[in-house]
């Protein structure tokens, strides 16, 4: 029998304008799309009329697919449809899981590819005015989730031995452990250093807070997902270029 | 005077399919055009005809031009031409000095905009079969320019101290300093940690090197820029997904 292809896809970080040409041209002409929360509905409407879109995100109050039941799902699809997409928010070989889905669908024998998407990691801070790298200000970028440092059962990324190491430091999916990560990064980095926080990041209602660690409780409330914080002399460079407003 | 707008925009990391759909539009719309070295031709056809296209990378035996005098090109050409579109590869805001170009046209009151592209640190592992993360295997990532690294003059990265304290480590342009670097790595870092040499990173030609810290010297010869440097477990993935080939 032959087995359809799944195409494991990054659509960008939400402005619908930063998805790749390849994958645009994937997706218009998919046979089947699972997609995540997040996804644009500019990038579904690419998807032909006859095509199975298939929403597999978080949303309260409803069933949540689990990884495994979406490897399924994909693994199913690709024995009935010949392209079936993957659509994951920004980059799916960043904190996505593609990789997971990709080497579930290899070791039963169905083709896959990846197409790498813009991730949230840089293209956030790009809309929000903060570049990750300046030969000034930023020499080094470390990027880590909260998630991981929080949650991870074997092992803790040892998140202030990083941000005591490099010149920025980029945390994603911190909405939820915002106050803790403060508290821990005052341990080790001036309480002058500059952050900023963006929400809902590329998106038309993109969200952006300045503070520093010692003041960063003041905009604690404000914090929610989907939030990407960013830690270091760099995000100075936001007032240079798009001034104090 | 009425000025005309830059775009700084980011045309991907080398498969001219990873380019943007917005970055797209505005090169269909461009009245000229300043691109880098490794543009892919692909990307520059999408130009009107009467488009200018003005080389102002780097190329043996030619003249190069300075940042400066990038900047002031792109002053110049903004007081003539409505859409000024200075294309960069990878991503403008990763080490592409797109914030500076910013910078300089802000100040001078020339509009700007950044479009964000996929970046080649992990698109070009993404290609290799490398995701840069995996909940097993990789939480936390560092990115480090070996020129920032080696030629820095007030302040030098530290990529010992960087390299023992995240799982994997992107290196990007380290080709010229691939015997200094392996050799510091291994004070600090396992000889068997798996590395991985990535060159001219998602175009058709891409090659593949695969290592570990311990006997990276003998591919040493052969790592040549445009090269990406993965080092850390993640690299084992490849051959879980692409087989040991």
């Amino acid at each position: 029998m032959k087995l359809g292809k799944v195409y494991i896809i990054g659509a960008g970080p939400g402005d619908p304008g930063l998805i790749t040409v390849k994958a645009l041209e994937i997706i218009r002409k998919a046979d089947v799309i699972l997609y995540d929360r997040l996804i644009p509905n500019e990038v579904l409407e690419y998807a032909p009329k006859k095509c199975l879109l298939i929403y597999v995100g978080k949303e309260k109050g409803k069933h949540q697919y689990t990884q495994e039941e979406i490897n399924h799902m994909l693994l199913r699809y690709s024995k009935s449809y010949n392209v079936v997409v993957r659509l994951k928010g920004g980059d799916p070989f960043i904190y996505g899981r593609g990789e997971e889905e990709m080497l579930f669908l290899n070791m039963h024998g169905v083709e896959t590819e990846i197409i790498p998407g813009v991730s949230s990691v840089y293209a956030a801070p790009a809309y929000a005015g903060i570049p990750l790298t300046n030969r000034e200000l930023s020499s080094s970028i470390a990027i880590i989730t909260a998630q991981e440092a929080y949650h991870k059962k074997h092992r803790r990324v040892d998140i202030r031995k990083i941000a005591g190491n490099v010149d920025t430091l980029v945390i994603l999916m911190g909405a939820s452990k915002f106050r803790e990560i403060i508290n821990e990064l005052l341990g080790v980095l001036d309480k002058d250093t500059p952050l900023a926080v963006i929400i809902r990041g590329t998106y038309d209602n993109q969200k952006v807070y300045i503070a520093n660690l010692g003041n960063a409780m003041t905009i604690a409330n404000k914090v929610k997902p989907p939030a990407i914080i960013v830690i270091g002399e760099i995000v100075k460079f936001r007032s240079y270029l798009i001034g104090e407003r």
